[in-house]
């Protein structure tokens, strides 16, 4: 019996063989090649925008079809005022370096960790640890697909305590900050790889591409660099939809903007990306999940923050149901997703040994989240991030209710009323008119929107002062604003309430499509041994771009005539195929749908004109049985859409020899 | 027995109650409300997006799977030299006046129009064909939907002669240049309409979004305008995934952008918004359409030019057989495209009677254009153009060509070689190295791209001066460069050629699905006579946003548990369905499914406790027949996903009276 597992693992895995493949077979390609092409931006061919919307389908239907998730579309255009109210005006940036000489820019963290790691491999060559060839063959091959900066590596040997540092900054290279980063480079004396010319200290770079809204170019705005915010915006709207009622979850798919200061790793990390993001709105108190016994007995690879501090990468295996308990995960509701995560990308084509769940250290983390995963997978680039798993709790809703006054929460009525304990404001509403004038509302909403330590504390401000003091936003030249007990009342109240009312936490499932697929990509990559310029996509028959290829053994009438009728029942059947009548062999049509990652083959020869019967090919295995037209049509069908496995689709069907593909 | 498009015609359509209805069942709205909104950009709540989805879900079917077209996903940040080939930084704009006084900015045909259509209403008031009151009322309604700038209508009479020359002005308004719009402005008087203030002579506003790539700030780029570019660029990449073939049509569906002026009319006029088009690249020489016979005896709506030149809107109806046969459609290949957009469109809930073709005018058309037919689907609005259908003849690979120096052409072997007469330049190549150094592949490339008619005049400017003067662009400063016979020969030779070479043309499908979308929203939308306030969306069962209400009759466990045994079913045969077990009424719960559109009701009563049976009810007629589970589920997906009459469906099912739904 044939094994796809071991014929994976017969033939070395090639980087360079995989991009000729997806390049011949135009998965993918740089844009605007013609015109030199521009760093970052990817256009998908048929292959690879075909395979995209499969793995989009899977995706709608295990998540929003399966949870009953409420998608939007939102735009990406988004004005200032938003992006700035959740942070990312301030802090949505990377470092970047610039060279005053040659202006050119490098990006501070990726510079510092290319410059230590080649000294690394310099040190391993000096000791005989590598040989300089073999070191350098592989650094040829790796500079050329990542564009490295760092082109030459020098053989010289490092004192062991400065080994043990560099691996130390290394290992926390993505938490530094850009002056401990510019405090590394004075330190190390890193420097323009190619000239050796001095880099000024790095400054922030922001990341949202911008643009100007509207003719007279005054409304600033950002390309959105998430589909979160649009989410967390229409989230009353959402509430109202779903009658009121919480737990729900939002979901949408969308493009991305990230304007990379110097993009390399080719899909990995682009500068426009396909996102799918889901927003699970929770209960603060309350973040079990009713199907979490569902998924609690499955196993998963974590990399949890004590593991990673320790130094160490190997994963712990462990049920996600003892994750959760033992409050290594934080809640069921993230454990609950961190399931599904898993069983998705395995759904899709992920190899289920190359992912891993690693946590986010607490310095990654912002300062809001209670707790972070990320789902990794294992490329020739190493671990990954492909899935972030985040409970944002309350952040973001907070913060646009604070800033616009809109009110972003959800109220339940108690079963029983209660009594509670609490500071009140009250307004003598009548003099905001004439003090403020058009302004009052935007006072009287901030004043509306503190919360209870706020009040608190202004209540205390008032006893000692006789007065508030406070700024609003576009009101009075954003100068103070005092305010005293004529205008308000703060008092500490014992009320009978009926209403709960609370801002939900926030889930956020975080998808990057464009690297997941990647990672497909690599991991169903494979070559026969036979002929290791015969190379194989063994996609799953549910992603896979087209499901079969119809092959007539020759041009002839008797043949195609046949042809057309197979494909108009296909088409009715709508199982997406395509037909090569091309003059070439037809060991050459198979070989290039295999690098397509087409599952099946048909063959129309001359007994079919005979006898009605066709051959059926599996892409992996090569092996073709024959049927009736019927019989093949319902095996593909059972296969591809029912997920029925070869061998009982086609235990009634004979097998047949071929005769061989290799010519 | 129920008629639909009786039912639809009792209650006079309400664009204010369809609106009401699109928010309150959050089809969409304003994006960022809460932030003060931005004009021109809307979010698809979960009803619009869903119907989005299955709309483009239906074109995929429709168009790229029936007719294996090639689907790609291209960038939608484009370089500046891109755009400036395509044409579109020269020529992608609208007029604009500003107020110099208040700063406010017209689009100035608006404004035109605006004026000179409230001044004819004016008059027809002050001549007693109009009330004052009715008209007000209506136009106020109007003011507020559509934001008009024209706030007053002032009760004038004016000249027969004048009212002729305003209606004359107003049928050609699509067709002023800037110059001839700021003519129309002095000479009738058009002023900022709510100060009487002098406006600025209309200047071009380009409509692109414009941003920088990259950290350097320096490489200008906009977000696409349409999604043909990309398409193109790819061009010679699909030619060789299609080996080679042509006539093959490539596809792409995402968002394009556009910022407009003063964007109004809500859904029909926005600043992002979803694309699906089609490239179909076919031989010059030869545009028929093998499928063509399949839709010739369809009979349309058609709006020649010629017809539009008399002044009349009165459409010719004929088969597209007979309009490609007459030449009043181009070709075939155009027309089997109107034919298969207009099957696209009556499919998806277009009302046929609401659509008709219209030709461009020369004035409107690119001058590159063969022939171009715009689908128009006519709404509260007018008549709005959704859909074009253009020959755009060899136009943009030609550019493209042209400015890159990569060819982008088809070459067919030919049956017999065939003897050619063609100018020949020759390259005396060894002399361009030393005197263009780096820039001579730049020179080479550029006298290669010259065609027969250029390699023609210059054979004569060498005969004539013994040189010849040229610039390329980045070469040489864009100064002339001179060349002498020592570096190239041009001859009139005769040649044998094998192979034909070509540019093809293309025909473009290219679909605004938000318009389709508001579109459908309007024939679809009716109120019950009954009662005016129940409303209903009749979306085709295949497009509808979700395809089933489950609604237990109450809150009891016994019901409860019944309906998650069919969510259950429904999840497994991938039917979306909603459940809604609110406290209210049964009624009120079909009345709200009704606006959504949800076209069948599924009721779990306390005799499916006893017998297992439920009933079903269908949207429109409100009718209800009762089966087993199994005999509903058939039915329903009988009718969603096979095209099954709800009358065949349900033939052998017990139609039953439920309690009344008015409470």
């Amino acid at each position: 019996m044939f094994n796809l597992e071991k014929a994976k693992k017969e033939v070395p895995f090639s980087r360079e063989s995989l991009e000729s493949t997806l390049k011949s077979r135009f998965f993918y390609a740089p844009a605007f090649e013609a015109y030199g092409s521009v760093a970052g931006l990817f256009d998908y061919g048929p292959a690879g925008c075909a395979f995209q919307a499969n793995v989009i389908d899977q995706w709608r239907k295990h998540f929003i079809l399966e949870e009953d998730m409420l998608e939007v579309d939102c735009t990406m255009l988004t004005p200032y005022e938003v992006l700035k109210t959740s942070g990312h005006v301030d802090k949505f940036s990377d470092w970047m370096c610039k060279d005053p000489k040659t202006g050119e820019i490098f990006r501070a963290d990726h510079l510092v960790e290319e410059v230590l790691e080649s000294r690394l491999k310099g040190n391993q060559v000096a000791r005989g640890l590598l040989t300089n060839a073999d070191e350098q063959a592989a650094e040829d091959a790796e500079k050329k697909k990542r564009k490295k900066k760092v082109k030459e590596i020098q053989t010289v040997k490092l004192e062991d305590d400065v080994v043990e540092e560099y691996e130390h900054v290394l290992a926390k290279i993505d938490g530094y900050s850009g002056e401990e980063l510019g405090e590394l480079m004075v330190k190390y004396e890193i420097k323009n790889p190619g000239t050796q010319g001095d880099l000024e200290p790095p400054r922030a770079f922001n990341l949202m591409f911008e643009t100007a809204i509207g003719p007279s170019g005054q409304l600033k705005g950002y390309l959105r660099p998430e589909t979160a915010q649009g989410q967390f915006l229409n989230f009353n709207k959402l509430l109202d939809f779903n009658n009121g009622k919480i737990p729900f979850a939002s979901a949408s798919i969308g493009k991305s903007f990230r304007n990379e200061i110097s993009p390399r790793s080719g899909l990995l990390r682009v500068r426009e990306f396909l996102m799918a993001e889901i927003e699970h709105f929770v209960d603060p108190e309350d973040k079990s999940h009713p199907r979490f016994k569902e998924v609690a007995d499955l196993k998963l690879k974590f990399l949890p923050k004590e593991v990673q501090q320790s130094g160490s990468t190997v994963p712990i295996e462990k049920t996600i149901g003892e994750a959760v308990a033992t409050k290594m995960v934080d809640n069921e509701t993230l454990g609950y997703f961190i399931a599904r995560i898993y069983l998705f990308l395995v759904k899709i084509g992920v190899d289920p040994s190359k992912l891993r769940f690693r946590q986010h250290m607490s310095n990654e983390m912002a300062h809001y989240a209670a707790d972070c995963w990320d789902a990794e997978l294992q490329t020739s680039y190493g671990w990954i991030e492909c899935v972030g798993c985040a409970d944002r709790s309350a952040y973001d809703l907070t913060v646009h209710s604070k800033k616009t006054g809109e009110k972003m929460v959800v109220r339940q009525k108690l079963d029983e009323p209660k009594e509670v304990e609490e500071w009140e404001m009250t307004l003598t509403k009548k003099l905001f008119g004439p003090k403020f004038r058009k302004d009052a509302p935007k006072v009287e909403s901030y004043l509306n929107s503190l919360s209870q330590e706020e009040l608190k504390a202004k209540a205390e401000e008032l006893k000692t002062n006789g007065k508030i003091v406070f700024k609003v936003e576009g009101v009075a030249n954003d100068e103070d604003i005092e305010l005293d007990d004529k205008f308000l009342k703060i008092e500490f109240v014992k009320n009978i309430t009926h209403v709960r009312e609370f801002i939900p936490s926030v889930i956020e499932p975080s998808f990057g499509i464009g690297r997941i697929i990647y990672a497909i990509f690599e991991h169903s990559f494979w070559a026969r041994k036979e002929d290791t310029a015969r190379t194989v996509m063994s996609f799953p028959p549910h992603v896979a771009p087209s499901k079969v290829l119809l092959v007539p053994l020759q041009n002839k009438k008797e043949l195609t005539t046949i042809c057309a009728d197979i494909s108009r029942a296909l088409r009715k059947e709508q199982i997406p195929f395509k037909i090569d009548d091309s003059g070439v062999s037809i060991g050459k049509r198979y070989s290039r749908n295999d690098e397509l990652g087409t599952p099946f083959g048909v063959t129309i020869d001359f007994q079919t004109v005979e006898d009605g019967t066709i051959t059926l090919r599996e892409r992996d295995s090569t092996v073709q049985v024959r049927g009736t037209v019927e019989q093949i049509l319902k095996t593909i069908k059972q296969i591809v859409y029912q997920g029925v496995a070869w061998a009982d689709a086609t235990k009634e069907l004979k097998t047949v020899t071929p005769a061989s593909e290799e010519d």
